[in-house]
């Protein structure tokens, strides 16, 4: 089964944005072990797109197109697919009664234009858009399916998971099946994974794929087999050894998030936390609240524009100021303790740090510096560490380090940040991301 | 002078890499007013190479061509585009020597393979690489000239930049100039925003697209001229058009987010703002001190799980409470000027909301209902919206509505939410996003 990607609008030809599209529906096609061989981008112009799409159907199986659905002039998609195709457009009233209701859930009148969008080539299957108004669909000709939907990433996403996918996954049909996971870790660099794991696929019905979403990096182990069972098997049994091998580096399997592990974790046992950040900016806050049913196990929080105006928020004793400067271990023990007390939390984490050359002070207090500090009833752990990274990036990853003290601490392992294990052979410690 | 982009590699038919590549050339050739027409991606196959290659001749101008130069067996772009043009390969002696330089000067053997890299179809034209070991080259045949370049993203930008070009500027020689910018707009939908500038790029020499980045929308005037005056006159007439129509919806040009123009903004009038955030959970603390410099700017914030947290840390009156409700415009305006004097800022930011369907309270406080409030010296505004959006996205937009309210109060204009415009000739008024 060949496959070819095409993917249409004037903003991709113009170089306005990154098509990152083409990547995540070849990466999903493999998982059926389904190759990719072409990526095509058109203009919306329909010369050109009657000439993609045939010159597809003519060299591939699969052509999963992307773009052109919306309401607008240039929204030519369906148009220019059934013409390309012979055949008429025709009205599915089904469609035209879901984004009707669309426009009613969220309390608007639908747009004249809007109804463009019911209209598909004749024959076409219907593919259900939940999450926006472009449903997607797909027409077979001769030898080749076409699949079409939106070109918003998450409407995307979600329509080839749930839609295309388990198309692709019937007509296949020729035995061998594939699975993939992800695994997430936090806490050791690509080239270290690389190294730690390589033993690890070492048959060839085994593949293990990196691939880094900063501070986090991700393990792709795709495994082959003759049955879902013996796919499944294999998989499992390679899961297995890597998070033998990494231990807590490995927090999450598929879609969850490290704040989803961490609310999941507080949730399972009853437990709150509160934040101080005068270095993250509201960050830790902000990713803890962003998951569903935040409020049982986030209490609140302090953010500050500076690590002195979060001392003096939280009445930091002046003794410990002047003995330790406010970038200190201690420091950050003292507010992890006073916002956990002040919010009534089982958990109190807190974030002092220089995150800019502006605020540095020698090489004493770099820039970069960050000190990390949770507490909980059994007492208080603080660390620091040197991240010599940009102010975004750095924020980003003193974040995940509260956040994964939160999830180590709930899981009773070792609390330690992200430069844990030693290369093999000795040497210097690994880098971060 | 139509051009094509080509770029090849087994890793980016696998989705294992996102090909920003091809947008970066895009946006290049559009600074010569060169179109791109075609976006094409092949693995290393011969074969498919072939096709594209000749493919790519019949119909475009200039052909980029990025990937396949290294030393490795699977570097094939030389030897099969040599073979698709019926020429022989042959030695660069000086390409050879350039070769042989580059690794005395890193103190490494040259190795047998790297020699490859001196052979090119007869006739080329080297494009040095003063920073890799792969030289691009050019090949005119009959129309189509293609230039071919490494893959490695900084080696492919400074020869696109350095040697690309300046040959592409002197072929063309036909002296029409483009300029194109982006308007960044926070309040209109995408679809009313269309309809209200449909008159705005009606002259052939303008072009006017649109994209949506939510919560905000993108608007990208392009412009064409004669000569490079003219170019931006036109650009700047209709960016002026734009900015008449829209008034303060347009917040920034190219690449200044919303919190950078917040953050420029009251680094200029010297002031200073600080947060109270019930149902963004920090995400507008997260925002602003995402800017470099923040903390001149940004005094601190509080951050919590719930509207009666937020109350209760704020001590916000309890008759005012009973009378209103958690969730109303005058507790939200209490918030914003508490935390306004807590912190000593100029500007006071509240949030409290309904964010989830758990916290619906009837048709009264229905889920996505959000009180924003803003605090100054001149008096507090406070407003309510109904966001029938997903947890992200109704943080999203109410996080940028505050933000914006915060621009809007420093250049003294109106504080709407992001509903603004009625749609010509009455109506609902349009959706957000």
């Amino acid at each position: 089964m060949k496959a070819e990607i095409l993917t249409i609008g004037d903003e991709l030809l113009r170089g306005e944005i990154i098509d990152s599209n083409k990547s995540f529906l070849s990466d999903r096609l493999l998982s059926l072990d389904i190759e990719t061989r072409f990526h095509t981008s058109v203009c919306d112009d329909p010369d050109d797109m009657i000439d993609a799409f045939r010159r597809a159907a003519e060299r591939s199986d699969v052509v999963l197109v992307s773009g052109g659905l919306g309401p607008t002039r240039d929204d030519l998609t369906c148009e220019v697919l059934a013409r390309t195709l012979g055949r008429k457009l025709v009205l599915d009233e089904d469609a035209l009664e879901t984004l009707r209701a669309f426009f009613r859930n969220v309390g608007r009148e639908m747009a004249e234009n809007n109804a463009k969008q019911a209209y598909f080539p004749e024959g076409a299957e219907i593919l259900p858009n939940p999450i926006g108004t472009a449903p997607g669909f797909l027409v077979q000709e001769d030898g080749a399916c076409f699949l079409c939907m939106p070109g918003v990433p998450r409407e995307l996403y979600r329509m080839m998971d749930e839609q295309v996918l388990p198309r692709l996954a019937e007509r296949r049909g020729d035995g061998r099946v594939v699975r993939a996971t992800l695994l997430r870790t936090f806490g050791m660099g690509e080239s270290n994974l690389d190294e730690e794991l390589s033993d690890i696929a070492a048959s060839g019905d085994v593949v293990l794929g990196f691939r880094t979403s900063f501070p986090d990096n991700y393990l792709r182990p795709l495994a082959r087999g003759d049955s879902v069972e013996e796919a499944e098997r294999e998989l499992a049994r390679v899961c297995d050894a890597i998070r033998e091998r990494l231990g807590p580096l490995v927090y999450a399997e598929g879609d969850e998030t490290l704040p989803a592990v961490v609310g999941r974790l507080l949730r399972e046992q009853g437990k709150t936390v509160a934040v101080a950040e005068a270095c993250t900016g509201g960050l830790v806050a902000e990713r803890i609240t962003d998951v569903e049913g935040a409020s049982e196990i986030f209490r609140g929080g302090f953010v500050a524009s500076s690590n002195a105006v979060m001392t003096r928020l939280l009445d930091v004793p002046e003794p410990l100021l002047e003995k330790h400067g406010h970038v200190s271990d201690p420091v950050a023990g003292v507010l992890a303790e006073s916002v956990r007390a002040r919010f009534g939390a089982d958990f109190g984490v807190a974030t002092v740090g220089i995150a800019g050359p502006e605020d540095a002070d020698g090489d004493e207090k770099p820039a970069g510096l960050v000190h990390i500090a949770i507490a909980q009833a059994s007492g208080t752990h603080a660390d620091h560490f040197v991240f010599p990274l940009d102010r975004l990036r750095h924020r980003q990853i003193t974040a995940q380090t509260a956040l994964d003290w939160v999830r180590r601490a709930l899981l009773g392992v070792e609390i330690t940040g992200p430069t844990l294990l030693r290369r093999r052979g000795g040497g210097a410690p690994p880098a971060p991301g």
